[in-house]
């Protein structure tokens, strides 16, 4: 790649992707880390919720969705959805002529960091659980860890209902969340871009003493530590602009995107696969 | 139409379709009620669940649902899922030429009938209760009637996880079925079809006063009503062979598609649409 290359090729946007709205804590985490990079989201809105579906469904939406933003040019594809990164990132990867990170890689290698004895819980959906995908990205960066997991179908939907706090949502927490903290994890990867939103709740359930991974701003690391890597951070002080694709508008769409992005979003265009 | 136009037509499958796995509470209130009649069920696991997309997307995937078993050859449509029926019925109605049958018209009927002071509360997912359906249903019927609406979108989740009469899906439903009861409703419409799933549970909260309202109850008395009028009930006593169809076999489906059903599941074909 010759300079000239490189710098034009920066100046790309970072092509992030997800099931539906969650991926949007992965870019606010984006936006807040690395303010000058230009972010084109793609949520399939129209066919979320990914995590009770098959994994050849699963794969074949997430084949589209990334030949979609690789048609329009990105410099990168983040893989923003746990269950996708979970069934679908050596596909994605395999087509992918840009790098791919994914948040369950991002996840794993926040929990391995944050780790003090190496007894890690992890939450997610049922697809995300089911595959195993964050128990061997843990291994495969420290094979001593105890890695204890938990499907937590009913978080997305407590989250969506802007139960953050409520009792309802408390007694959900403490009844999945039991099972780990029998196992006094010390770590918990909130497996999903969903769960950030119940994040005070989750670690006063869980209690001071376990550390709470995000995968959205172990993300945000990962993704800086590759541009800089990589010479594709983009440089210049214009405005910067981002572009939001979705698969539908759904019910609430505008309030629930808000509370993800944390503050309104901009413009949003409706595609269809 | 002949009469043996006419009883040829009486040999086809009765044609259900639901977005999901729900639809099947109306295929087993069916196969009670007219043991003789085959069914072609189509679910569509793989874009489940409609409840949280636009009117537009929802009346797209419906078309597509209806004319996939009107190519197949059914002598009557059941539109199964209530958020179908709220925004998509006129559209099926429409284009079949066969007599289409809708949960919201037969829960309408049900509580119609079952009310004594006239005032019914209708719960459901977020598009059927937004698209005001079931009031307009129940005061074309009736203009005398009040009708309180909530919607409870944590009561699918709550049904997937299996937690009929889990001390959350107990505390969930105080907290929406609350403004319902101080209206002193007597009569209260389940709309959606995964609701009856949770029928003991709302009876306990909502007092023995009120009367639930099961559509796929309602569902099944109106389609014996209209198979007699059109003399299109199936004779013979030959063995009688049942057809589904998905577009995803999700995680778990057996499990809960036989929750639904109340036995095993028949085998299922995987169509993409």
């Amino acid at each position: 790649m010759t300079d000239v290359d490189s710098s034009a090729n920066a100046d790309l946007p970072i092509g992030v992707f997800d099931s539906g709205v969650g991926g949007l804590t992965v870019v606010r985490a984006l936006m807040q880390h690395l303010p000058r990079e230009r972010i084109a989201y793609f949520g399939d809105t129209a066919r979320v919720p990914y995590g009770i579906k098959s994994d050849a469904t699963i794969a074949h939406y997430a084949t589209q969705i990334a030949e979609f933003l690789l048609a329009r040019r990105v410099k990168l594809l983040i893989i923003a959805c746990n269950t996708m990164a979970a069934v679908a990132a050596r596909t994605i990867a395999d087509l992918a002529p840009v790098p791919v990170l994914d948040v369950i890689a991002a996840g794993a290698a926040g929990a391995v960091a944050a780790t003090r004895r190496r007894r890690i819980g992890v939450i997610g959906t049922l697809a995300t659980i089911h595959s195993g995908a964050y128990e061997q990205a843990i291994r495969r960066l420290d094979e001593a860890a105890h890695v204890w997991s938990q499907p937590c179908p009913l978080f997305v939907p407590l989250v969506e209902e802007g139960w953050f706090d409520h009792p309802v949502a408390r007694l959900t927490a403490q009844e999945y969340l039991a099972p780990l903290t029998a196992q006094s994890v010390d770590t918990l990867v909130l497996g999903c871009t969903h769960y950030p939103l119940l994040k005070p709740l989750l670690q006063d359930v869980v209690g001071a003493g376990v550390t709470l991974v995000d995968s959205a701003d172990a993300m945000a690391q990962q993704t800086d530590v590759l541009l800089r890597a990589q010479a594709l951070q983009r440089r210049g002080d214009d405005r910067v602009e981002h572009q939001f694709f979705v698969t539908d508008v759904p019910q609430r769409f505008q309030k629930v995107g808000e509370q993800f992005l944390g503050h309104a979003l901009a413009p949003v265009q409706v595609v269809r696969l």
